[in-house]
């Protein structure tokens, strides 16, 4: 029986070792089963990963990314680095540049999206990065801030326990991995669906993806999202909104939209990006 | 200026005098503009007003019974009462029921939602108060647990901060006013959309409406909802679902479920609660 069900895992969550983005809720498991570190690092290449970490989100960059080291170095990566990038002119570092062309993982860590994009937006550097990520040549992860930062429309910051309003939610711009998508993450864990909602009343052209804690959303080439982990990813997409009374930016009146279509996605459910459909399992 | 605005207000929503049935998600105000009090007063025959206010959900009925009885006092109803039922036998009492008979308003106040629905379901008392609410007879209103026992399924208690799972929320059995709507209030502000998608999705052929603070979902006779007050009114219609893994109940595995449709209305806006869709504004 044991046996049964984790073949059946494996037919719905294949250890693939195919190139892809990786969009982190925050808390993702750091200890025992590790199931989205582990796919990272089976993405990136496994025992011949060769992987770069960036924890310029972090007010204490040494220690987190040290911390991300000695998980990627015992599982076996070939070469992992810690690219401790506090000043944006480092990105010009050929040491920096050349190990980036190299590398065949980048996982940004957690802390300040907006220290993280203050750092590394529109830089050489992370223009590479952004590059590579999208030709399929590494996979590239982010979690918590370092998931906030995917869209181009980036959630800065916001409160919860209030009615939809556009008060609730700090705009600005993130680094444009998935320019269409506004990401929010520690998604039900913090109740950010109101701020989710309040953001996405400004920008009714993109899609609203909230992460939950130690749940994935795992973007392949051919746009497929599929979810890992143990929370759900939420979809609040706006393409058929009828109506909304578009406050201003910071205005505290409560929000009308009309015809959002939501979805709640858990465990090996897959959502295709750019059609924006649900589809059937991955049997 | 400031008489335009007051004009563009009353056009908005007129000081209608008809009967209606008012769902308010809590906390409304008691002692300013009291617009949600002053519309219940009004539509319960205002001057002409024979009010009967139920405290039976608070464990402080006395108190709360007579905060209401000075409310609508102060604005001239005829005659107000506070029917302070303890003991279902209560309902059997001939004066209570003579004066349920006349009264043209019945206010269902807050405090424990299972405790109202303990003393009052199915009495001839409250069969009563539900006949005489659909006929149009009187205006009937209820605020926090006197709003979330309107449906047949009732939300009787449940938490935040977790992806939405079958134990995020416990369910009962309501007053049935509304069947087939299953309400929840204090709605944003104790951020409840995840508890409130964990109750539909185990009862997607019910309609969702969460109530946000000091906010009224009105209904009048024709089954239009006009939103009043400072908050939203959340509608989650699960009629398009394709999908939901349906836990069972209280199972903590996340939840699946695609192709919600949710709605946020916030002041004037009106939805038709049986055809489910969005009404043109009421100008």
């Amino acid at each position: 029986m044991l046996q049964l069900e984790s073949q059946s895992l494996v037919q719905t969550m294949p250890q693939s070792t195919k190139t892809a983005i990786m969009i982190i809720g925050g808390a993702e498991d750091k200890v025992h089963g590790r199931e989205i570190l582990q796919t990272f690092f089976n993405r990136a290449g496994a025992l011949e990963a060769t992987i770069a970490i960036i924890p310029s989100a972090s007010r204490e960059p040494a220690v987190i990314g040290d911390r991300y080291r000695t998980i990627f170095t015992e599982m076996g990566a070939k070469v992992v680095k810690v690219l401790d990038i506090r000043d944006r002119s480092q990105s010009e570092d050929p040491l920096m540049q050349e190990y980036i062309e190299e590398c065949t993982g980048v996982f940004l860590t957690g802390g300040d999206q907006l220290r993280l994009c203050g750092l590394l937006a529109e830089t050489p550097l992370m223009e590479r990065i952004r590059k590579r990520a999208h030709l399929g040549e590494i996979t590239l992860a982010g979690t918590s801030a370092g998931a906030a930062v995917m869209g181009h429309h980036m959630i800065a910051g916001g409160g919860s326990g209030e009615s939809p309003n556009r008060s609730l939610v700090d705009m600005a711009v993130g680094l444009g991995i998935f320019p269409d998508v506004i990401v929010d993450q520690h998604f039900h864990n913090r109740n950010r669906m109101a701020r989710l909602i309040s953001a996405i009343s400004g920008h009714p052209d993109k899609l609203g993806m909230g992460i939950d804690e130690d749940t994935c959303a795992l973007i392949e080439g051919d746009g497929v999202l599929q979810v890992m982990g143990k929370g759900t990813v939420s979809i609040v997409d706006p393409g058929e909104v009828s109506y909304t009374n578009q406050p201003s930016v910071g205005a505290t009146e409560p929000i009308s939209i009309f015809n959002l279509r939501v979805h709640i996605l858990s465990y090996g459910d897959r959502y295709h990006l750019q059609q924006r459909v649900i589809l059937p399992p991955n049997v």
